[in-house]
């Protein structure tokens, strides 16, 4: 799919993934920020620091995963309509390389957007003096919702 | 597999597992708990906070796949050799219903220990008022390393 | 979730999964049998076969993945409405052991029932001179469909 | 990482391939043609059958995944040391669009190759009256094995 046509349902898209952004706790506790928010397309650094750590001194993969499902989950937001919002499905994370660096960057985009449903990948590269390395990969699933509704979304009957 | 059943390769599994929990600081900064320990399966317990939500107010999908990731890591580590250390090659989260809850509890088990390659499955449970809902379900794969050779696990040539 | 008490919307659910599955030319093709359906919860035997087998003589991942997949998909079939067909949103599989037996039995089960979207989990056991041994574990997402509106659930409009 | 830049170990890497998929039975069964093998990334062509169709006369998700996760494992192949075998350790794939055209190409790349595992990538597109629509998307992982050895890879001392 070239992205680079996907025409956003919303024109006010940018500023919605922005707000929502700014509403989520967990990004601020990790200091996760959002860069790049284009039709299809996001993507969130995140800076290391040694409270996000696993027992090696790597970036824990749980902070990996953070920010590559939420660069998913925000690059689908950008395509919804106005109004709805994003919930994450399911995703799957390779992990790549160990996640050493400086900065983190997780590159978000979508494969396919429909009514429902909006497949996304998106790759996470670690930055040390200046070069980047690939060290994990995420293909993921997402939901658009209608808060409240959504809370019912999987209930059955 | 029938886990009861598996003999720990290493007698002193449980504080080996509990000293590599205790060295984490992404699980001190998310203040999940290591409660329980017995041959290929583990148990972490995540209170509810308010910064590790997202922007509805639902604990974070990266803080649940946070406590399924290590539940899972940690029952793969109760069945490694002494000296050994694991590390994440991949998970995938089903986010199944909306985290809401007084805590989360991820149950990780073992269902395939190799010399190698170890393969988990965790549920996370959300408590509240003291019944339980599964809201996802996790699958990863697991590798034995000995640090530091580990940081070349994944280089080419 | 106890599978147990689900109560399927369809007081004919086992005709229709039944119906659906003879209706799949791939499955006639690797030679498969759908041998239980409850609610919930389906069977698939696969008998081994020389043409199914991959460059060591295993049986194929691919036909490991095709009952897992469709014992899923059945079992998410069983709660579902009336009426609704199911297609695979997703599905991810690990390969626990090599593949080898006279037979593989794949048990699909719901985890979790929603009006759109369904969330199974498969084993696949090898049988070999009447004892099992796991093979493989599959996490997967179903979604309801109306044929043939389905045909375009994917499409962005 | 770019691929194009990746030394094979083997330079004898392509026959090996090609060796390799001809000796798989359920390629046959299918019908599926490895086209191109490249350091690092191989192209498999699957024209539509009837007979391997499910309930709606689309594409199997399990021909689709088929053919997937053979691209990937043949692109791991490419970059193993003479004398190694490649076997799956576990797969996730997104099944993007229906599957409907006159035949199906799978594009397997690798995104890092280890000394034991590799990470893997390939999209499915399907083609119809010349043009081209991507229709799923696979992450895997992969581990070289010397056989016989693989066969008790996964199992416990």
């Amino acid at each position: 799919m070239n992205i680079r046509t996907l025409e956003p349902r919303d024109p006010n898209f940018e500023a919605r993934v922005r707000d929502s952004f700014a509403r989520q706790p967990m990004m601020r506790l990790l200091g996760a920020e959002l860069t790049r928010v284009l039709p299809g397309l996001t993507e969130i650094i995140l800076p290391f620091r040694g409270d996000l750590t696993q027992q090696h001194g790597y970036l824990h993969a749980a902070a990996v995963a953070a920010i590559a499902d939420s660069a998913c989950g925000y690059a689908a937001l950008t395509l919804m309509e106005p109004g709805q919002e994003v919930l994450s499905v399911e995703f799957k994370v390779n992990l790549i390389a160990p996640a050493v660096g400086e900065r983190f960057v997780a590159l978000g985009r979508v494969l396919r957007s429909g009514r429902t449903l909006t497949v996304c990948a998106a790759d996470v590269h670690a930055e040390q003096s200046g070069s980047g390395k690939l060290i994990a990969a995420m293909q993921a699933t997402m939901i658009a919702s209608t808060f409240p509704s959504h809370r019912t979304g999987f209930v059955a009957s």
